[in-house]
Protein backbone atom coordinates (compact mmCIF):
# COMPACT_ATOMS: atom_id res chain seq x y z
CA UNK A 1 0.00 0.00 0.00
CA UNK A 2 1.04 3.60 -1.01
CA UNK A 3 1.40 5.69 1.54
CA UNK A 4 0.75 9.52 1.23
CA UNK A 5 2.01 12.01 3.74
CA UNK A 6 1.94 15.20 4.34
CA UNK A 7 5.29 16.53 3.30
CA UNK A 8 7.43 17.56 6.10
CA UNK A 9 9.76 20.76 5.98
CA UNK A 10 13.16 18.93 5.80
CA UNK A 11 14.60 22.08 4.14
CA UNK A 12 18.25 22.74 5.51
CA UNK A 13 20.94 24.85 4.73
CA UNK A 14 22.97 23.02 2.12
CA UNK A 15 22.80 25.06 -1.57
CA UNK A 16 20.92 21.07 -2.64
CA UNK A 17 17.71 22.50 -1.10
CA UNK A 18 17.28 25.85 -2.45
CA UNK A 19 18.22 25.01 -6.09
CA UNK A 20 16.47 27.44 -8.43
CA UNK A 21 17.11 27.50 -12.26
CA UNK A 22 18.32 31.03 -13.12
CA UNK A 23 17.55 32.64 -16.85
CA UNK A 24 18.78 35.87 -16.45
CA UNK A 25 22.29 36.72 -16.00
CA UNK A 26 24.63 39.42 -14.61
CA UNK A 27 27.57 40.57 -17.04
CA UNK A 28 30.04 39.70 -14.50
CA UNK A 29 32.40 37.06 -15.63
CA UNK A 30 33.31 34.42 -13.32
CA UNK A 31 36.87 34.35 -12.27
CA UNK A 32 39.20 32.03 -13.52
CA UNK A 33 40.51 30.42 -10.32
CA UNK A 34 36.71 30.31 -8.96
CA UNK A 35 35.80 28.58 -12.39
CA UNK A 36 38.69 26.46 -11.64
CA UNK A 37 37.74 25.38 -8.23
CA UNK A 38 33.87 24.56 -9.75
CA UNK A 39 35.27 22.63 -12.62
CA UNK A 40 37.88 20.06 -9.82
CA UNK A 41 34.46 19.58 -8.27
CA UNK A 42 33.32 18.12 -11.82
CA UNK A 43 35.64 15.49 -11.60
CA UNK A 44 35.88 14.52 -8.08
CA UNK A 45 32.40 12.80 -8.77
CA UNK A 46 32.35 8.55 -9.23
CA UNK A 47 32.98 7.45 -12.77
CA UNK A 48 32.84 4.16 -14.68
CA UNK A 49 35.97 2.55 -13.66
CA UNK A 50 37.56 5.96 -13.37
CA UNK A 51 38.00 6.16 -16.88
CA UNK A 52 36.22 9.51 -17.03
CA UNK A 53 35.08 8.88 -20.15
CA UNK A 54 33.39 12.33 -21.25
CA UNK A 55 34.57 15.87 -21.51
CA UNK A 56 33.29 19.20 -20.72
CA UNK A 57 33.86 21.94 -23.01
CA UNK A 58 33.80 25.66 -21.24
CA UNK A 59 33.07 28.26 -23.87
CA UNK A 60 33.30 31.54 -22.86
CA UNK A 61 34.18 33.47 -26.32
CA UNK A 62 30.96 35.65 -27.61
CA UNK A 63 31.02 34.99 -30.92
CA UNK A 64 30.90 31.01 -30.19
CA UNK A 65 28.08 31.38 -27.34
CA UNK A 66 25.98 33.16 -30.23
CA UNK A 67 26.31 30.46 -32.50
CA UNK A 68 25.24 28.00 -29.22
CA UNK A 69 22.06 30.55 -28.64
CA UNK A 70 21.14 29.34 -31.96
CA UNK A 71 21.44 25.47 -31.41
CA UNK A 72 19.86 25.99 -28.34
CA UNK A 73 16.51 27.43 -29.87
CA UNK A 74 17.55 31.44 -29.17
CA UNK A 75 16.48 30.87 -25.30
CA UNK A 76 17.84 34.64 -23.95
CA UNK A 77 19.93 33.27 -20.75
CA UNK A 78 22.28 31.02 -23.17
CA UNK A 79 23.24 34.55 -24.95
CA UNK A 80 23.72 36.37 -21.45
CA UNK A 81 25.23 33.76 -19.27
CA UNK A 82 29.14 34.94 -19.30
CA UNK A 83 29.95 31.19 -18.78
CA UNK A 84 28.55 27.78 -20.93
CA UNK A 85 29.06 24.27 -20.23
CA UNK A 86 28.61 21.17 -22.64
CA UNK A 87 29.17 18.20 -21.23
CA UNK A 88 29.71 15.31 -23.62
CA UNK A 89 30.13 11.41 -23.91
CA UNK A 90 33.97 10.82 -24.79
CA UNK A 91 35.12 7.38 -26.23
CA UNK A 92 38.14 9.45 -28.17
CA UNK A 93 40.50 10.17 -25.30
CA UNK A 94 40.55 6.67 -23.39
CA UNK A 95 40.66 4.78 -27.03
CA UNK A 96 43.50 6.87 -28.35
CA UNK A 97 45.47 5.97 -25.24
CA UNK A 98 44.50 2.29 -25.36
CA UNK A 99 45.57 2.47 -29.31
CA UNK A 100 49.01 4.23 -28.40
CA UNK A 101 49.76 1.14 -25.89
CA UNK A 102 48.56 -1.44 -28.25
CA UNK A 103 45.53 -1.84 -26.31
CA UNK A 104 42.68 -2.66 -28.55
CA UNK A 105 39.63 -0.36 -27.14
CA UNK A 106 35.90 -2.03 -27.18
CA UNK A 107 34.27 1.18 -26.23
CA UNK A 108 32.24 1.84 -29.46
CA UNK A 109 28.97 0.74 -28.44
CA UNK A 110 25.78 1.82 -27.08
CA UNK A 111 26.65 0.33 -23.22
CA UNK A 112 29.59 2.95 -23.41
CA UNK A 113 27.62 5.92 -24.19
CA UNK A 114 25.10 4.76 -21.66
CA UNK A 115 28.15 4.57 -19.11
CA UNK A 116 29.60 8.21 -20.44
CA UNK A 117 26.29 9.82 -19.71
CA UNK A 118 25.63 8.60 -16.40
CA UNK A 119 29.03 10.01 -15.72
CA UNK A 120 29.25 13.03 -17.66
CA UNK A 121 25.70 13.64 -15.94
CA UNK A 122 27.45 13.03 -12.04
CA UNK A 123 30.16 15.72 -13.02
CA UNK A 124 27.73 17.70 -14.25
CA UNK A 125 26.12 18.34 -11.30
CA UNK A 126 29.03 18.08 -9.11
CA UNK A 127 29.64 21.84 -10.64
CA UNK A 128 26.22 22.80 -10.41
CA UNK A 129 26.36 22.53 -6.67
CA UNK A 130 30.01 23.82 -6.38
CA UNK A 131 28.76 26.93 -8.08
CA UNK A 132 25.72 27.38 -6.31
CA UNK A 133 27.66 26.79 -3.23
CA UNK A 134 29.58 30.20 -4.29
CA UNK A 135 27.12 32.49 -5.62
CA UNK A 136 26.73 31.91 -8.79
CA UNK A 137 23.47 30.47 -11.13
CA UNK A 138 22.81 27.75 -13.08
CA UNK A 139 20.38 26.52 -15.63
CA UNK A 140 20.18 23.40 -17.17
CA UNK A 141 19.76 23.29 -21.44
CA UNK A 142 17.82 19.92 -22.30
CA UNK A 143 18.11 21.30 -25.41
CA UNK A 144 21.57 19.91 -26.00
CA UNK A 145 20.40 16.88 -26.86
CA UNK A 146 18.07 18.07 -29.77
CA UNK A 147 20.12 19.72 -32.12
CA UNK A 148 23.23 17.64 -30.75
CA UNK A 149 24.25 17.81 -34.64
CA UNK A 150 24.93 21.82 -34.55
CA UNK A 151 26.59 21.40 -31.09
CA UNK A 152 29.16 18.63 -32.80
CA UNK A 153 30.01 21.35 -35.46
CA UNK A 154 30.69 24.70 -33.52
CA UNK A 155 32.67 22.60 -30.67
CA UNK A 156 33.95 20.55 -33.56
CA UNK A 157 33.56 17.33 -31.44
CA UNK A 158 35.55 14.64 -33.01
CA UNK A 159 34.17 11.08 -33.90
CA UNK A 160 33.62 9.09 -30.45
CA UNK A 161 32.59 12.53 -28.55
CA UNK A 162 28.59 13.37 -28.20
CA UNK A 163 27.10 15.88 -26.19
CA UNK A 164 24.74 14.83 -23.51
CA UNK A 165 23.66 18.18 -21.97
CA UNK A 166 24.51 21.44 -21.26
CA UNK A 167 24.75 24.21 -18.50
CA UNK A 168 24.82 27.75 -18.46
CA UNK A 169 26.25 29.78 -15.75
CA UNK A 170 26.87 32.89 -14.09
CA UNK A 171 25.86 35.20 -11.18
CA UNK A 172 22.06 35.80 -11.02
CA UNK A 173 20.25 39.02 -12.09
CA UNK A 174 17.03 37.19 -10.59
CA UNK A 175 15.59 35.30 -7.66
CA UNK A 176 12.74 33.08 -8.82
CA UNK A 177 10.75 31.15 -6.61
CA UNK A 178 11.61 27.47 -5.61
CA UNK A 179 9.35 25.43 -8.15
CA UNK A 180 7.12 22.84 -7.02
CA UNK A 181 7.46 19.09 -7.42
CA UNK A 182 5.28 16.32 -7.19
CA UNK A 183 5.25 15.17 -3.18
CA UNK A 184 8.84 12.38 -2.08
CA UNK A 185 5.23 9.48 -2.43
CA UNK A 186 5.33 9.86 -6.02
CA UNK A 187 8.79 9.53 -6.68
CA UNK A 188 9.82 7.30 -4.25
CA UNK A 189 8.82 3.32 -4.19
CA UNK A 190 9.65 1.33 -0.93
CA UNK A 191 11.09 -2.14 -1.87
CA UNK A 192 9.53 -2.84 -5.15
CA UNK A 193 7.93 -0.51 -7.61
CA UNK A 194 4.58 0.47 -6.41
CA UNK A 195 2.49 1.04 -9.49
CA UNK A 196 -0.69 3.71 -9.51
CA UNK A 197 -3.99 3.28 -9.43
CA UNK A 198 -6.32 5.85 -11.64
CA UNK A 199 -7.58 7.71 -7.65
CA UNK A 200 -3.95 7.60 -6.56
CA UNK A 201 -2.45 9.64 -9.43
CA UNK A 202 -5.08 12.13 -9.33
CA UNK A 203 -3.91 12.67 -5.67
CA UNK A 204 -0.57 13.04 -5.77
CA UNK A 205 -0.96 15.26 -8.74
CA UNK A 206 -3.51 17.35 -7.56
CA UNK A 207 -1.28 19.96 -5.97
CA UNK A 208 -0.05 20.32 -9.17
CA UNK A 209 -2.57 20.51 -11.42
CA UNK A 210 -4.12 23.33 -8.63
CA UNK A 211 -1.00 25.63 -8.72
CA UNK A 212 -1.58 29.32 -10.16
CA UNK A 213 0.92 28.19 -12.91
CA UNK A 214 -0.92 25.48 -14.46
CA UNK A 215 -4.08 27.83 -14.42
CA UNK A 216 -2.71 30.50 -16.23
CA UNK A 217 -1.17 28.08 -18.60
CA UNK A 218 -4.08 26.58 -19.18
CA UNK A 219 -6.19 29.76 -19.52
CA UNK A 220 -3.79 31.41 -21.61
CA UNK A 221 -2.97 28.37 -23.97
CA UNK A 222 -7.02 27.61 -24.17
CA UNK A 223 -6.86 23.82 -23.56
CA UNK A 224 -9.09 21.74 -20.78
CA UNK A 225 -6.40 20.44 -18.07
CA UNK A 226 -2.67 21.23 -17.11
CA UNK A 227 -2.00 17.50 -18.76
CA UNK A 228 -2.51 18.69 -22.14
CA UNK A 229 -0.04 21.83 -22.34
CA UNK A 230 2.40 18.72 -21.92
CA UNK A 231 1.21 16.78 -24.71
CA UNK A 232 -0.09 19.15 -27.23
CA UNK A 233 2.06 22.55 -26.63
CA UNK A 234 5.68 21.75 -24.42
CA UNK A 235 6.50 17.87 -25.85
CA UNK A 236 4.27 16.91 -28.66
CA UNK A 237 4.79 13.40 -29.99
CA UNK A 238 5.68 13.88 -33.25
CA UNK A 239 8.51 16.34 -32.07
CA UNK A 240 9.46 13.50 -29.78
CA UNK A 241 9.79 11.26 -32.66
CA UNK A 242 11.53 13.51 -35.14
CA UNK A 243 14.42 14.18 -32.11
CA UNK A 244 14.70 10.71 -31.10
CA UNK A 245 15.48 9.56 -34.56
CA UNK A 246 17.69 12.46 -35.36
CA UNK A 247 19.74 11.57 -31.79
CA UNK A 248 19.86 7.84 -32.38
CA UNK A 249 21.64 8.69 -36.30
CA UNK A 250 24.05 10.95 -34.80
CA UNK A 251 24.84 8.27 -31.58
CA UNK A 252 25.71 6.01 -35.01
CA UNK A 253 27.69 8.81 -36.69
CA UNK A 254 29.96 9.59 -34.08
CA UNK A 255 30.75 5.96 -33.29
CA UNK A 256 28.50 4.61 -30.60
CA UNK A 257 26.17 1.94 -32.04
CA UNK A 258 28.91 -0.63 -33.00
CA UNK A 259 27.09 -3.43 -30.89
CA UNK A 260 27.81 -6.22 -33.09
CA UNK B 1 47.21 24.51 -28.00
CA UNK B 2 46.49 23.15 -24.58
CA UNK B 3 48.03 24.39 -21.92
CA UNK B 4 49.45 21.33 -19.13
CA UNK B 5 49.94 23.16 -15.57
CA UNK B 6 50.21 21.44 -12.61
CA UNK B 7 47.44 20.84 -10.26
CA UNK B 8 47.07 23.14 -7.85
CA UNK B 9 45.55 22.60 -4.68
CA UNK B 10 41.71 23.66 -5.02
CA UNK B 11 40.47 21.40 -2.48
CA UNK B 12 37.58 23.28 -0.23
CA UNK B 13 35.47 21.77 3.31
CA UNK B 14 32.75 20.58 0.73
CA UNK B 15 32.17 16.54 0.81
CA UNK B 16 32.32 16.84 -2.99
CA UNK B 17 35.79 17.35 -2.78
CA UNK B 18 36.02 14.17 -0.28
CA UNK B 19 34.36 11.67 -2.03
CA UNK B 20 34.91 8.15 -1.59
CA UNK B 21 33.53 5.05 -3.21
CA UNK B 22 32.62 3.31 0.38
CA UNK B 23 32.69 -0.56 -0.19
CA UNK B 24 32.52 -1.33 2.79
CA UNK B 25 29.40 -1.06 5.92
CA UNK B 26 28.91 -0.90 9.82
CA UNK B 27 25.67 -3.18 9.93
CA UNK B 28 23.59 0.47 11.13
CA UNK B 29 20.46 1.61 9.72
CA UNK B 30 20.22 4.94 8.23
CA UNK B 31 16.65 6.58 10.27
CA UNK B 32 14.07 7.17 8.54
CA UNK B 33 14.25 11.24 8.99
CA UNK B 34 17.54 10.89 7.95
CA UNK B 35 16.77 9.11 4.71
CA UNK B 36 13.63 11.08 3.76
CA UNK B 37 15.77 14.57 3.92
CA UNK B 38 18.25 12.89 1.61
CA UNK B 39 15.41 12.06 -0.94
CA UNK B 40 13.84 15.21 -0.74
CA UNK B 41 17.53 16.40 -1.51
CA UNK B 42 17.34 14.06 -4.88
CA UNK B 43 13.69 15.80 -5.63
CA UNK B 44 15.46 19.06 -5.58
CA UNK B 45 17.32 18.53 -8.60
CA UNK B 46 16.82 19.82 -12.28
CA UNK B 47 14.82 17.86 -14.31
CA UNK B 48 13.12 18.12 -17.54
CA UNK B 49 10.19 20.51 -17.62
CA UNK B 50 9.72 19.68 -14.51
CA UNK B 51 7.64 15.98 -15.07
CA UNK B 52 10.07 14.13 -13.01
CA UNK B 53 9.74 11.16 -15.60
CA UNK B 54 11.91 8.91 -13.05
CA UNK B 55 11.31 6.97 -9.83
CA UNK B 56 13.78 6.04 -7.38
CA UNK B 57 13.07 2.34 -6.10
CA UNK B 58 14.71 2.45 -2.02
CA UNK B 59 14.89 -1.68 -1.18
CA UNK B 60 16.09 -2.17 2.44
CA UNK B 61 14.23 -5.68 2.74
CA UNK B 62 17.13 -8.08 3.29
CA UNK B 63 15.69 -10.83 0.72
CA UNK B 64 15.27 -8.70 -2.14
CA UNK B 65 18.66 -7.08 -1.09
CA UNK B 66 20.17 -10.51 -1.72
CA UNK B 67 18.12 -10.86 -4.97
CA UNK B 68 19.78 -7.27 -6.22
CA UNK B 69 23.26 -8.26 -5.02
CA UNK B 70 23.00 -11.30 -7.18
CA UNK B 71 22.11 -9.34 -9.98
CA UNK B 72 25.33 -6.84 -9.43
CA UNK B 73 27.66 -10.05 -9.37
CA UNK B 74 27.65 -10.18 -6.05
CA UNK B 75 29.63 -7.44 -5.03
CA UNK B 76 30.01 -7.63 -1.09
CA UNK B 77 28.98 -4.11 -0.50
CA UNK B 78 25.72 -4.32 -1.61
CA UNK B 79 25.00 -7.00 0.63
CA UNK B 80 26.36 -5.26 3.08
CA UNK B 81 24.73 -1.90 2.70
CA UNK B 82 21.41 -0.97 4.89
CA UNK B 83 19.88 0.74 1.64
CA UNK B 84 19.86 -0.11 -2.15
CA UNK B 85 18.79 3.39 -4.18
CA UNK B 86 17.51 2.21 -7.90
CA UNK B 87 17.04 5.35 -9.86
CA UNK B 88 15.08 4.56 -12.97
CA UNK B 89 13.59 6.31 -16.18
CA UNK B 90 9.71 6.29 -15.43
CA UNK B 91 7.22 7.74 -18.30
CA UNK B 92 4.80 5.39 -17.09
CA UNK B 93 3.56 7.60 -13.68
CA UNK B 94 3.49 10.68 -16.24
CA UNK B 95 1.89 8.91 -19.12
CA UNK B 96 -0.82 7.38 -16.85
CA UNK B 97 -1.42 11.04 -15.79
CA UNK B 98 -1.88 12.20 -19.04
CA UNK B 99 -4.27 9.15 -20.02
CA UNK B 100 -6.47 9.94 -17.44
CA UNK B 101 -7.06 13.63 -18.23
CA UNK B 102 -7.69 12.36 -21.98
CA UNK B 103 -4.20 13.61 -23.24
CA UNK B 104 -2.38 11.78 -25.19
CA UNK B 105 1.32 10.83 -24.10
CA UNK B 106 3.90 10.25 -26.72
CA UNK B 107 7.04 9.79 -24.28
CA UNK B 108 7.62 6.09 -25.36
CA UNK B 109 11.17 6.93 -27.34
CA UNK B 110 14.75 7.21 -27.45
CA UNK B 111 14.53 10.96 -26.29
CA UNK B 112 12.48 10.46 -23.37
CA UNK B 113 14.47 7.57 -21.84
CA UNK B 114 17.29 10.15 -22.52
CA UNK B 115 15.81 12.74 -20.67
CA UNK B 116 14.73 10.28 -17.88
CA UNK B 117 18.27 9.08 -17.76
CA UNK B 118 19.70 12.65 -17.14
CA UNK B 119 17.03 13.73 -14.65
CA UNK B 120 17.18 10.26 -12.24
CA UNK B 121 21.67 10.79 -12.57
CA UNK B 122 21.10 14.31 -11.55
CA UNK B 123 18.66 13.41 -8.22
CA UNK B 124 21.16 10.03 -7.66
CA UNK B 125 24.05 12.74 -7.38
CA UNK B 126 22.05 15.34 -4.87
CA UNK B 127 21.01 12.11 -2.97
CA UNK B 128 24.47 11.14 -2.78
CA UNK B 129 26.42 14.37 -1.61
CA UNK B 130 23.26 14.95 0.87
CA UNK B 131 23.98 11.09 1.87
CA UNK B 132 27.82 12.40 2.62
CA UNK B 133 27.11 15.58 4.21
CA UNK B 134 25.04 13.29 6.54
CA UNK B 135 28.27 11.51 7.30
CA UNK B 136 26.69 8.24 5.23
CA UNK B 137 29.05 6.86 2.27
CA UNK B 138 27.72 5.27 -0.79
CA UNK B 139 28.70 3.67 -4.07
CA UNK B 140 27.76 3.79 -7.55
CA UNK B 141 26.98 0.28 -9.45
CA UNK B 142 27.33 1.07 -12.88
CA UNK B 143 25.81 -2.81 -13.06
CA UNK B 144 22.56 -1.77 -12.73
CA UNK B 145 23.01 -1.14 -17.13
CA UNK B 146 23.98 -4.82 -17.31
CA UNK B 147 21.62 -6.71 -15.58
CA UNK B 148 18.83 -4.63 -15.93
CA UNK B 149 16.29 -7.54 -16.84
CA UNK B 150 16.63 -8.91 -13.28
CA UNK B 151 16.53 -5.70 -11.78
CA UNK B 152 13.02 -4.85 -13.46
CA UNK B 153 12.24 -8.73 -12.36
CA UNK B 154 12.78 -8.27 -8.75
CA UNK B 155 11.54 -4.30 -8.21
CA UNK B 156 8.77 -5.40 -10.70
CA UNK B 157 9.38 -2.41 -13.06
CA UNK B 158 6.60 -1.99 -15.33
CA UNK B 159 6.88 -0.88 -18.89
CA UNK B 160 7.77 2.51 -19.10
CA UNK B 161 10.13 2.45 -16.37
CA UNK B 162 14.00 0.95 -16.50
CA UNK B 163 16.71 0.77 -14.79
CA UNK B 164 19.70 3.34 -15.41
CA UNK B 165 22.35 3.17 -12.10
CA UNK B 166 22.36 2.04 -8.77
CA UNK B 167 23.96 2.54 -5.72
CA UNK B 168 24.00 1.18 -1.94
CA UNK B 169 24.21 3.43 1.17
CA UNK B 170 25.31 3.50 5.19
CA UNK B 171 27.50 4.12 7.26
CA UNK B 172 31.14 3.25 6.10
CA UNK B 173 33.28 1.22 7.72
CA UNK B 174 36.47 1.70 5.90
CA UNK B 175 37.92 5.20 4.72
CA UNK B 176 39.78 4.77 1.77
CA UNK B 177 42.60 6.98 0.13
CA UNK B 178 40.90 9.67 -2.77
CA UNK B 179 41.50 8.08 -6.04
CA UNK B 180 43.57 9.18 -8.81
CA UNK B 181 41.64 11.44 -11.16
CA UNK B 182 43.32 12.40 -14.79
CA UNK B 183 44.54 16.38 -15.00
CA UNK B 184 41.71 18.55 -14.78
CA UNK B 185 43.09 19.73 -18.49
CA UNK B 186 42.68 16.31 -20.09
CA UNK B 187 39.26 16.62 -19.58
CA UNK B 188 38.07 20.27 -19.97
CA UNK B 189 38.55 22.16 -23.29
CA UNK B 190 38.03 25.51 -23.43
CA UNK B 191 35.77 27.25 -26.47
CA UNK B 192 35.78 23.87 -28.75
CA UNK B 193 37.07 20.57 -28.01
CA UNK B 194 41.02 20.23 -28.52
CA UNK B 195 42.02 16.92 -29.93
CA UNK B 196 44.71 14.95 -28.69
CA UNK B 197 48.10 14.50 -29.69
CA UNK B 198 50.18 11.34 -29.10
CA UNK B 199 52.18 12.85 -27.08
CA UNK B 200 49.51 15.15 -25.35
CA UNK B 201 48.15 11.61 -24.46
CA UNK B 202 51.31 10.33 -22.75
CA UNK B 203 51.46 13.47 -20.60
CA UNK B 204 47.75 13.32 -19.07
CA UNK B 205 48.01 9.26 -18.54
CA UNK B 206 51.93 9.75 -17.27
CA UNK B 207 50.93 9.97 -13.89
CA UNK B 208 47.86 7.45 -13.75
CA UNK B 209 50.01 4.63 -15.63
CA UNK B 210 52.86 5.43 -13.53
CA UNK B 211 50.52 4.93 -10.02
CA UNK B 212 51.13 2.18 -7.54
CA UNK B 213 47.98 1.03 -8.56
CA UNK B 214 48.72 0.21 -12.25
CA UNK B 215 51.82 -0.88 -11.15
CA UNK B 216 50.43 -3.24 -8.85
CA UNK B 217 47.53 -4.57 -11.25
CA UNK B 218 50.20 -5.01 -14.37
CA UNK B 219 52.34 -7.30 -12.07
CA UNK B 220 49.01 -9.21 -10.69
CA UNK B 221 47.70 -9.79 -13.86
CA UNK B 222 50.80 -10.35 -16.08
CA UNK B 223 50.05 -7.71 -18.42
CA UNK B 224 52.64 -5.25 -20.56
CA UNK B 225 50.70 -1.87 -19.90
CA UNK B 226 47.79 -0.36 -17.40
CA UNK B 227 45.49 0.26 -21.07
CA UNK B 228 45.30 -3.57 -21.01
CA UNK B 229 44.03 -4.02 -18.09
CA UNK B 230 40.85 -2.49 -19.40
CA UNK B 231 40.47 -3.77 -22.36
CA UNK B 232 41.75 -7.29 -21.60
CA UNK B 233 40.55 -7.63 -18.27
CA UNK B 234 38.35 -4.96 -17.22
CA UNK B 235 35.70 -3.85 -19.81
CA UNK B 236 36.10 -6.33 -23.22
CA UNK B 237 34.73 -5.93 -26.20
CA UNK B 238 32.82 -8.83 -26.40
CA UNK B 239 31.27 -8.28 -22.91
CA UNK B 240 30.65 -4.44 -23.87
CA UNK B 241 28.94 -5.56 -26.91
CA UNK B 242 27.13 -8.36 -25.39
CA UNK B 243 25.69 -6.39 -22.75
CA UNK B 244 24.97 -3.03 -25.34
CA UNK B 245 22.49 -5.48 -27.30
CA UNK B 246 20.93 -6.46 -24.06
CA UNK B 247 19.87 -3.20 -23.02
CA UNK B 248 19.29 -2.01 -26.10
CA UNK B 249 16.26 -5.03 -26.19
CA UNK B 250 15.45 -4.19 -22.59
CA UNK B 251 14.78 -0.43 -23.78
CA UNK B 252 12.22 -1.88 -26.55
CA UNK B 253 10.64 -4.40 -24.19
CA UNK B 254 10.30 -1.77 -21.68
CA UNK B 255 9.21 0.76 -24.33
CA UNK B 256 11.04 3.71 -25.27
CA UNK B 257 12.04 2.88 -28.91
CA UNK B 258 8.60 3.88 -30.36
CA UNK B 259 10.69 6.45 -32.32
CA UNK B 260 8.62 6.46 -35.55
Amino acid sequence: MRAINKRKNTMGQSSIFNHRSIRKYLPNNVDDALLNRILEAGIRASNTGNMQVYSIVVTRDQHLREQLWEAHFKQDMVKQAPVHLTFCVDINRFSHWCVINNASPGYDNFLWFLNGAIDAVLASQNISIEAENNGLGICYLGTAAYNADKIIEILKLPRGVIPVTAIVMGYPAETPELTDRLPLEAVVHFDTYQNYSDSIIRELYSAIENSDLAKRLIAENQVANFATIFTEKRYKKTDNQFFSQKYLKILEQQGFMNNF
